[in-house]
């Protein structure tokens, strides 16, 4: 069995922790958390302790589950976890990949640890299509859309507009662009082809409600590249669509072998819960690092590096014979 | 520079050819054949040489790129090229898999050499999707559809039959499937459900349309299990549908994280032209046996094993920036 730690009871701890309840090769240690261990109710019944224990728990677990998020928690945390346990992690701050990267294989290689970083599905089961996909097709071109799903960021930037109480929006792939897509025109898409801004606010009362959406759809890097619908609704309304955590996207490849033959591979997901599926990345690639650090392996890996046999619970024949 | 041989020039051969003479960190020491070398004209200007000339290569070339079949060219010829040579090929006999890693591994572990079998879309990039989704989301189901495409196999049993000049045959996805599959209500799909068969043949003058009619529909293994249509046509006009070699298909996990949230996960590929695509899958896992074999790394390898980084011509650096 896989021992493994859960870091953070957030959406996301609370996704790992079901996928972790559905690997039969795992069990759970812990889950380790900031907040006071007694008011946690996790999804399954294991044990809860503060993130002051987790030192104690150093030689028992082979890997731990990162769940913090990618603005501070992990770059503050997961170079200081790795010093004593192999760790996963869901980094998605794009344009610092390169620097955490850095930052973490010193730790991983003066310790010994093993770590994989920016797992989940973008980065993660996206990166794998891009990478595939262009190495198998050199001539041609990448296409990625994401949605329909919420945006924190964006949801975030409206809710610091004065006069808003809540808001949350919705980034929704644009069927045009889409279908030019999938047609094999290999089109040129800007970011208003690709992708729409859904939004949906609830202001105090009296507010100058037009004054909102310009500010809204003027906002520079956040809506004023892209087309924007901006929805007036209930504070409750805001609430009951913040229970819904979908989302989904599709990686498309376009290209051609000679001037006659055109291909076009496609990858897509639709999720109805984000942090659900992406737990469950999580939790497959935590197999992946417990088993590659049990035969030597150290540093850090993202998903071009680790092969994918390690994902599974099935054994080398096993996967030869049934899913080749 | 990866200096690769190819072995064979057929469909498969002249695709890998093209993908060869796409991919800028690759030259081609020559083609090898079994035919007159002086009767083949490539696609690409490359040197062509009989098939005894290749010994005289060793230690020349990286990577032999094998683009025979599956039925007696690899069973009879790859565990002898790798006594001196690294070799993919896209040995797809599922059955047969399990025995021939096992007699090729014996052969590159004795020979220091390194081979990567059952490389193309299936088995090979559907083979990744089928893992990779199937330890992303354990509680679910795979649905593997093929088409529309040609089916060798089929065509070749048609053709089998007396009286029968020449016959193609398409494998077609049925749409209500899909439909099924795509919508998240993990049907249990019979084989009849998810593929239709339709044949296009061309018959002797005089025979009797319905026996033979009679004949396909009936034949067990091939077609008794499937709805199958069958089309009458003249020769030419299955001469000219041999000509496109249009494939494409489908791998879909369907699953769920609870029992409220179910996920789609879907890899799909339109191809114009199936061996040209096959054969930019051989060439990008050359680069990778090339690359592997550099290292020191001996043995037999499928897509399970071989991180994907290896496929990419880029920097780990580079693919880790602009790629993940």
């Amino acid at each position: 069995m896989i021992k493994v730690g859960i870091v953070g009871y957030g959406n996301l701890g609370k996704g790992v922790t079901l996928a972790v309840s559905k690997a039969s090769d795992m069990e759970c240690v812990g889950i380790f958390t900031r907040r006071d261990p007694s008011a946690l109710n996790p999804i399954v019944n294991y044990p809860v302790y503060s993130m002051e224990k987790l030192g104690a728990f150093k030689g028992e677990i082979d890997v731990l589950l990162l769940c913090g998020g990618s603005a501070t928690d992990l770059p503050n945390n997961t170079a200081n976890l790795l010093k004593d346990f192999n760790t996963v992690d869901s980094f998605d701050t794009h344009a610092k990949i390169p620097e955490y990267y850095d930052k973490l294989e010193k730790v991983a290689k003066e310790n010994g640890t093993l770590s994989a970083i920016s797992i989940g599905w973008d980065p993660g089961v996206f990166s794998i299509a891009r990478m595939l996909f262009g190495a198998v097709l050199p001539d041609g071109n990448d296409y990625t859309f994401w949605g329909k799903g919420v945006s924190q960021g964006h949801s975030d930037a409206i809710r610091r507009i004065e006069g808003v109480k809540n808001a949350i929006q919705y980034t929704i792939p644009k069927e045009e662009a889409l279908s030019a897509v999938r047609s094999g025109q290999n089109p040129k898409l800007s970011t208003r082809d690709k992708h729409l801004r859904e939004c949906f606010v609830a202001v105090d009362d009296g507010v100058d409600k037009s004054a909102i959406e310009k500010a809204i759809k003027e906002m520079p890097n956040y809506f004023a590249d892209y087309d924007t619908i901006v929805n007036f609704v209930s504070e409750e309304e805001v609430r009951s669509m913040q229970q819904k955590l979908s989302h989904g996207g599709f990686v498309f490849r376009s290209g051609n072998t000679t001037k006659e033959n055109a291909h076009l591979l496609e990858l897509s997901l639709k999720l109805d819960s984000n942090p659900e599926l992406t737990g469950s990345v999580l939790v497959a690639y935590g197999r992946a690092v417990a088993k590659m650090a049990k035969e030597g392996k150290t540093g850090v890996v993202t998903v071009f590096d680790v092969p994918i046999k390690y994902l599974s619970p099935l054994t080398n024949e096993d996967l030869r014979k049934t899913l080749l």
